[in-house]
């Protein structure tokens, strides 16, 4: 393991317990136990005031007596007492400590100020601290028990679970066992004063027992480290994260469909998906993953064999397969005539191959055999009822060879209880993942695959966020700082005009014209729009900017136009726009009697095109995050939106296309040309990448943007944005 | 048990078993002893042509020579011998027989042919057959096993289990006894050369000691009789089905956006929706669902409470009920107040409430007992992880009769393996729902919520169908009678002047003229269209119609006109309307020039509203399909839709309004105005009739159909139709 910061917890030379007791119902007692017994090859230390002897050991009475070597200090006394034997710690040249006892920041603030005393003794001695109101840490390999646990403990397994709760740990260790799989290192993070769960991500992926990182998570405390870092220890082993807390979430105040419809979850979806962490929404999907990513090899494609001692069972696999985006393999005639040559007339040798409930151990392990040697075939699912006339078991020794010897992976649906626990017995001594029904062992194999497709991208050039050319950030500079003060003032103006609303209210919007400039400064093509203080140089304008012309009305306080009619579209002379001038302003008026109103923005009417809606806004986690989709009025209705964190990479803005309707149909849908994608693409990227230059546009929209035909460009129609 | 044709299967007062045999691995040897240690109350006899005895019992040599009295036979014979044992059996009174044997229809035509002769001797004989190619049937409280399934069959329980497929009753049979459940009867339909699915329903919803339905189903052999079986049992008992097969539907020919939607999975959805049937996604949900819905109380709403030990789970569960469309119920003051004079300052008052690891048994009781005495909680959810001071079975204990004192329902999420292992036992002695994980245990609530929900509204006026006034028929039956012939005609001849295309075409449409008399007779208004033949009958048209108008290309062989830009709106004046004459027939001919073009429709342009698309297909297996959504031409690219069997009741044509976009924004949303919701449900229900009404209307879609502003109505401003 390469040194670091954290090796003193998970590589100590010598362990130290500060609160060793010599009571078995104290928790001092429990982890004393746990360290001696989980047969830690270092130093094992034990400190208590009273002094005396504790399983053959003696009782230090204070830390400054502990001999060398002790690198990591585990205190289970009271909260209280907690920054002094920091301090003790600090002296003695231990540079790691457990703090396991609750009565910190999580009960209120005279806990906060003590967790805080803790965290400033720790900076003194240059201690790194894990807790407090954790379960602390376990290796089965080193192997350390630091928790207090009942025994008894995860057996050596190559799952790592890395966890915000506590009180889920025991739980998970026990159902581990009884599921059949091992862990290989448990971290309880508790309160998170020093290290995080993006802090361990490094030490734990390093760690040569552990094939997959599961992650309980209710929360990251540093979005973009923790992407930053999730990255890295994706590409070693697969991370699976489940995040609790989803509808958790307060309200906040929004002044666009992007910030309306980017919520938190939709942060951490894009979050999960730009690190290649896979998100469960279980905690038995979770485990069910973890298992299959730590003993299955990952399949080269998404085509599956299933193979059926039963049509009923096979039928709901093929269900789940296809649900789950993987398809039924297509069957090779050689492989179909070999089958053939084996299996009773009545089988079915298409996929689902099923062999009747007939079907021998010997039967199973030959037609596995023949699936898994079928280049059609990328992986298998084993399904399995009790068969009615041999043993489960004597199926499960029969195929464990045949999976071993196989570079593609193979999961196994296990039907039933107890006419199928020796089975159940062998295929996990084997490390064969088997679950109880079809349709779980089906999401295994596709989460196998994501797998293997993120680790392919990930080789590609196309993955890392590249800078478009020609951007002129010390142009949007310019315009943000002549505008930041103006936008804070006048938002702590408008939240002082209205005490009774709940909401906080959103500063006013930029100026277009600013807008406009910030646009020009990152490459996007605006139509050219200019204000009009009367119907008649709007009728000036519109003669110079070419006809038909468009006409919208220019408020501060009209955020969303077409809201109050103040939109006109197609005014084909110049009469239409002089009528269009006065129609415009007399809506707004009608509608907003307190809306400051500047006058009339006047454009040229565009071709036509696609129209759809880019926005960014700032995550208070994760930073710059970016929409696309449908635009309109209706973006907030139909929900045809996708989100990705910027800045983006080409892969990640193909994805925002390829997961929307209005990006799908650029290419062409029905009577509707092909409109420019790439023209679109270009301007993600570059709203991305304006976003992510400056955390201080707090939300920009545009909508619509309209895609022209191909060759044509993309065009921003209407934009928003405001300062935060 | 009300006396009918199945009564024979369910409750004979003798059963004859031909085919038993003294060889312990034969199947016959299986079902004798099955028979006879399963305590059947009723006599048993055993036919083999060799005679001898079997378990005590003489072995008749033929089947007339069974002694009286005998119901039901079972015949575990060699398929070609089976038709003569039926006659046997006939003439021996039997009316009841199950066929285990395969070698039937599975087979191919041979087998089917043996079928098809068993049917015909078991009509003679006015005899019911189950079967053949099936695992029989199983009472656990009769007592009855006519099964050969190895020992032990399930325990006695309140869940019935109705198959399709054999080969998971062994395995369903098994798990259940390992998750702790019983089944009250096991029913496996094979072929179901008669006896089906739809069949058995009422014989098994009217057994005292079933409380649930589940069904395990690959299809159904008659939708309309299904949905009419499963709503009258749906009444009674809760039914649960899993549908496999989902993917399994080929390509059809298709001619309209309905058509091409309303897959064989829509239709399904909306058949259970209507029958009151809940549709598990998976074998898992089905049994956990099915636990709940046998065990529990059905709660009065969806506010549920989570009492836990520890706060990582009571996010999750939070998360997971949320998601579920649950609500985490607001705690009355005086509740908490309650719970804060029992637990310790730091435990979370707030729903979920948060005891702490500490929790005693006692305190878990007083809490759950106080929670469920809170008027606004409708229901519980018990978090269960080990705890660290106690055990969990001790919890269990504490726990229990708090629960069967409450009238409200309570699922436990128990957390691990072996050191809950005491709780599992006590939960599911006391028919207490628990389950490993809290996202399953909230699936679980959610699910006797929608049951609650189901019966509530089961009680109401508006959930039959009722026929539209003012319906003409006759009128519609004349329009159909004039085109039906030519509809088949001229489909024949288009598929053959296209023998190269692998789906077979459509027939061509009915004529528009033809189509706006249908929708007049069943009082859906549509706009005055008439046909010009020259551009100068177009003007003529128009004059008298009124301006603005509309044209659109008039030929039989153009289905999407504005595919073709086939379509122009809005043309102000005669000029425009002789210009869109060429112009649009111009477009149709470039874009198909084999297409036949009989002129152009010309219309007047109707004021603005909110389009939508309404139409109906006739599905093959459940008949008229009824689908509402947002409209346009990109309707299978939004696939903003839904779904419902006609004729719909003025529930179901709300329930297409609330699950659709297009139906939420009749309300008005933004600048938007709200539509004439009335006028729009008016059209749905006869647009329903319609399509229930006439069978040989294969397919009707009005796109756009345009909602005016309320008072304004609903009109069909396009629609297409076809005969099959």
């Amino acid at each position: 393991m390469s040194p670091g910061p954290l090796t003193p917890f998970f590589a100590p030379r010598g362990v130290l317990l500060v609160g060793a007791s010599q009571d078995p119902t104290k928790l001092g007692y429990g982890l004393a136990r746990n360290l001696v017994q989980s047969n830690y090859q270092g130093a094992v230390h034990f400190v208590n005031p009273r002094g005396g002897n504790l399983l053959g050991r003696p009782l230090h009475t204070r830390i400054t007596d502990v001999p060398d070597p002790v690198d990591l200090a585990i205190l289970l006394i009271p909260a209280p007492s907690v920054p002094v034997a920091l301090g003790e710690c600090g002296e003695r040249g231990i540079h790691a400590a457990i703090i396991g006892a609750g009565g910190f920041r999580e009960t209120g603030p005279d806990g906060a100020a003590l967790e805080a005393e803790c965290l400033r003794v720790a900076g003194a001695y240059e201690m790194r601290l894990m807790g407090p109101n954790c379960i602390g840490l376990l290796d089965t390999h080193l192997p350390l028990d630091a928790t207090f646990l009942p025994p008894p403990g995860p057996p050596p397994g190559d799952v790592a679970f890395i966890s915000h709760s506590g009180a889920i740990c025991a739980a998970v260790i026990d159902w581990a066992r009884g599921q059949g799989f091992g862990l290989s290192r448990l971290v309880s993070l508790g309160n998170q004063a020093d290290v995080n769960e993006t802090d361990v991500l490094a030490p734990v992926a390093a760690d040569p027992f552990t094939r997959v990182l599961t992650l309980y998570l209710e929360g990251v405390s540093d979005g973009r480290r923790f992407i930053t870092e999730a990255s890295r220890a994706a590409r070693q082993k697969p991370l699976i994260a489940l995040k609790v807390g989803r509808f958790s979430s307060g309200q906040r105040a929004v002044a666009s469909h992007t910030g309306a419809l980017a919520g938190q979850e939709a942060a951490y979806d894009a979050a999960f998906r730009k690190a290649g962490v896979i998100r469960a929404e279980t905690s038995e999907e979770m485990f069910d993953w973890g298992r299959a990513l730590a003993w299955c090899p990952p399949p080269q494609g998404r085509a599956v064999a299933v193979l059926t001692n039963a049509g009923g069972p096979g039928v709901t696999a093929a269900d789940a397969l296809e649900a789950g985006g993987q398809r039924l393999a297509e069957l090779s005639d050689a492989t179909r005539l070999a089958l053939q040559a084996i299996l009773p007339p009545a089988a079915s040798l298409h996929n689902p191959v099923d062999m009747l409930a007939s079907a021998s151990p010997e039967q199973f392990a030959a037609c596995l055999k023949l699936l898994l040697a079928d280049a059609g075939v990328d992986s298998a699912l084993v399904i399995l009822p009790p068969p009615p006339m041999y043993t489960a078991g004597a199926v499960a020794k029969a195929l464990i060879p045949v999976i071993h010897n196989a570079e593609k992976p193979v999961v196994v649906a296990l039907m039933g209880e107890r006419l199928i626990q020796e089975a159940v017995e062998h295929f996990r001594a084997a490390r064969v993942p088997e679950y109880r029904f079809p349709e779980r062992a089906a999401s295994a194999l596709a989460v196998l695959a994501q797998r293997a497709e993120y680790l392919a991208a990930a080789g590609e050039s196309d993955v890392s966020a590249v800078r478009p050319d020609n951007l002129h950030p010390e142009e949007a500079r310019l315009v943000l700082e002549q505008f930041l003060p103006t936008a804070v003032i006048a938002s702590a103006a408008v939240r002082s005009r209205s005490p009774q609303s709940r909401l906080p209210q959103p500063p006013p919007q930029l100026p277009q014209e600013a807008i406009l400039r910030l646009l020009a400064a990152y490459g996007i093509d605006t139509l050219p729009i200019r204000l009009a203080h009367s119907a008649e140089e709007a009728v000036q304008i519109a003669s110079e900017l070419g006809f038909p012309a468009t006409v919208k009305v220019a408020s501060p306080d009209i955020p969303h136009k077409s809201d109050v009619n103040g939109v006109l579209l197609d005014l084909p002379d110049a009469q239409a726009v002089r009528g269009g001038f006065e129609r415009v302003v007399q809506n707004a008026r009608l509608a907003r009697p307190q809306a400051e109103i500047l006058g009339v923005h006047v454009q040229r009417m565009l071709p036509k095109g696609q129209d759809v809606i880019a926005g960014a806004v700032q995550d208070a986690q994760f930073g710059p995050l970016v929409m696309f989709g449908s635009g309109g009025v209706e973006v907030e209705g139909l929900k045809d939106v996708a989100f990705a964190l910027a800045p983006l990479s080409r892969a990640e803005a193909e994805y925002l296309l390829e997961h929307t309707w209005a990006g799908r149909k650029l290419r062409g849908y029905r009577s509707l040309p092909p409109a420019d994608r790439e023209a679109l693409l270009e301007v993600l990227l570059r709203l991305a990448q304006l976003a992510a230059d400056f955390p201080e546009l707090m939300e920009i929209e545009i909508n619509p943007l309209r895609v022209l035909e191909v060759g044509g460009g993309a065009v921003a129609l209407d934009v928003r944005a405001r300062l935060g």
